[in-house]
């Protein structure tokens, strides 16, 4: 129990709503959120690029520059950690300071199985100049299961702390969670490595799927305030607290976050289940036609669920 | 997997949304969409006493008076069978027609555990009469374990087909609904009954809890279109079809009647996933603050969960 991490995205996933154009009182509320309720780690964003993208359209916190980050958090004297995401391919692995010179405690990386050596030095890299790394594969369900075991088995060898299912498409059930866990942490506990899991709440199993997974020995678990995230959202970190039912954790800060920033948010910004998604998770497919579906207020079920069939 | 009942209750649940004030267009839409989508059950209302309740207040499917039923349904011939509630104390056990002068196939009683005498004299008429019958023990979270099994060993004696699981408060965790799934079916299948499941989704675990207790033998399975019902909702038609993946049961007429008739009815009521929900169901509590909340649209989410620690 002691392992247990929770782990806060809702900046980081919840950006992917609104291009990760939040204004500094609302990150700080989040910020001041986890550190009263007692959560492990805060994603404050992504560490794109400037080079490669532009902080006008895609939002500050798609960057995480260090000055932005300590106008938000100063030096972060606390006991909540500060994480960014890197993803592979929108990163340049020299613009990542010395641990020493930043906030930042860890790096997580987001990849997809082909580009796994890359994350691999990225991390070796990033662990180099002192941070905590994970490395999340993405979009596992697509992954035939030797060329799983295969990048699991290398990354049980090289510098990451916690290695992440991440249920990209919002797909999986219980059981496959369960199944899929167990194959994680086989292969991390032998090397003292941790597992974290990353859930999407498309048919209404992030929740059931995070719970599933810390009963399989899973310790990271990722949530969002109010689920906050595209689409369908995440894993409740409301829920999970209630939970875990642990004193180190606290409701009441979030409910309060909840009443002063979530429900005037949720006049502006649209998460939640929704058919478009449900049937993309249920087809295990990329969200991109039920982000269409969903920005457009397309409610012509039938036919969508129609044209998703015919790209399976 | 052939002994699989999917159970509809989108009127009966739903009718707690809108004291029972369907439209018949909206009551033949999920009529027709049961018997197209090859759903075994749909639970048309309750049958609540016209001498004790007034319809005009209360809605004609809080009655399920013959001849409204029929107006739907006709003689019914499809493979659909037709269930009503019997809530205990407010019908009148003389009024219940033989089987053979009624479309409804099935009674479904509910009790609570200190009602359950009153529950077997009706389930015992009701099956002497020609009808398959249910018994759903509510509140089980407050029910103490050898009251419980006690209850449990008397049901096994008597007339009744199907012993619930009713997650009155939707605060059962997966793990739970496991254990007590594997207690109702230890002693339910020892005498040739059958379990049930009926799950609330306050904290976001209905579908999930439906999955778990699918996996420790339960067969009857509880669901509403789009989850409808009062407050959080119910486990959505929608998720249980695409999960149970058996050609049999078809979700475009689902998703037809979700684009025709649900997408409008969202705009009128109101039901999910809410925060006074969740803390009823964490709390184990009955949702009577929480639909007070609701209603009166209060997000002072703090107070509300100061006032429901104080009750507990």
């Amino acid at each position: 129990m002691n392992d247990i991490k929770v782990f806060d995205c809702t900046i980081r996933d919840g950006g992917l709503v609104n291009n990760f154009h939040f204004k500094d009182d609302f990150v700080r509320g989040v910020y001041n959120t986890c550190v009263e309720a007692g959560i492990d780690y805060m994603e404050i964003g992504k560490n794109n690029s400037p080079s490669l993208m532009s902080i006008e359209e895609f939002g500050a916190w798609n960057f995480c520059i260090e000055e932005d980050i300590r106008r938000i958090v100063g030096e972060n004297n606390t006991d909540l950690k500060i994480a960014v995401m890197s993803d592979i391919g929108r990163t340049v692995n020299s613009e990542l300071l010395e641990k020493k010179d930043s906030v930042v405690d860890m790096i997580r990386i987001a990849t997809y199985i082909h580009q796994i050596d890359e994350a691999i030095e990225l991390s070796t890299q990033a662990h180099a100049k002192g941070y905590e790394t994970t490395i999340n594969i993405m979009a596992v369900a697509k992954v035939n299961e030797k060329e799983l075991d295969e990048a699991l088995e290398k990354l049980a060898l090289i510098d990451v702390d916690v290695i992440y299912i991440a249920d990209t498409f919002g797909s999986y059930y219980p059981t496959q969670i369960a199944e899929l866990a167990q194959k994680y942490t086989a292969i991390a506990s032998k090397v003292g490595k941790q597992v974290g899991i990353h859930a999407h709440n498309n048919i209404q199993l992030a929740f059931a799927n995070t719970i599933e997974s810390k009963n399989n020995g899973v310790t990271f678990l990722d949530v969002t305030i109010s689920g906050l995230g595209r689409g369908a959202g995440n894993c409740a970190m409301e829920l999970l607290i209630g939970y875990l039912n642990n004193p180190k954790y606290k409701v009441t800060p979030v409910l309060d976050f909840i009443q002063n920033y979530i429900v005037p948010l949720e006049k502006e910004l649209d998460w939640g289940y929704s058919i478009p998604y449900m049937i993309a998770g249920q087809l295990v497919q990329h969200p991109r036609n039920a982000m269409k579906a969903r920005d457009e207020k397309d409610t012509k079920y039938l036919e969508f669920h129609k044209k998703s069939l015919e790209e399976n």
